[in-house]
């Protein structure tokens, strides 16, 4: 869980169902695409959540502004196009991406 | 994964850390809040992931727009205050609430 940032900031949500083919090609990306999204201008924080039965995810990304969330896009599809496990791994996924404009967390942060 | 639906909406990310206690009770209580939100006036989608292992979840819900997004909250929190377990599930929750102005779908939808 990331600390709180304060509102307005944009969120990348991420929502993913994989094939279930080549995990360890997968788990690779994931977590290459973790440490690229921690050293882009903007980040704040990511949240990452996957059921490894259902084979689903949830990966939620903060950024200061829309330009920095547009630009994580943009890095974000570079790099997988030059991976060729992209069409093996996912079965299918959405993107939203949103400004927050409210915040809460329990217990509350300071 | 809901039917992608068009920006702008509104959205609710609920990033939890569980406990680990009473877990039938908690899986009992997130059945009835899933079916409570698709109830609610204005719910356009929602989406949960849960990690059995490290007991994190990201749950994502899809509103019209501002008023049904605050609305959902009200109706989560009364719903929550009126079960004694709540204190016992999460070791610690964060909401975002913003607005969505972009989509994105692989493949397509249509």
């Amino acid at each position: 869980m990331v600390p709180l940032p304060v509102p307005p900031y944009l969120v990348v949500v991420f929502v993913s169902r994989r094939t279930g083919d080549d995990p360890a090609g997968y788990a690779a990306a994931a977590e290459a695409m973790d440490r690229l999204a921690r050293e882009q201008p903007g980040f704040l924080g990511i949240d990452s959540v996957h059921d490894p039965e259902t084979r689903e995810g949830i990966t939620v990304s903060y950024w200061v502004d829309d330009a920095s969330a547009r630009a994580w896009k943009s890095v974000a599809e570079h790099a997988e196009a030059q991976r060729t496990g992209r069409q093996r791994w996912y079965d299918s996924y959405e993107i939203h991406v949103g400004t927050v404009e409210r915040a809460y967390a329990h217990p509350p942060r300071h």
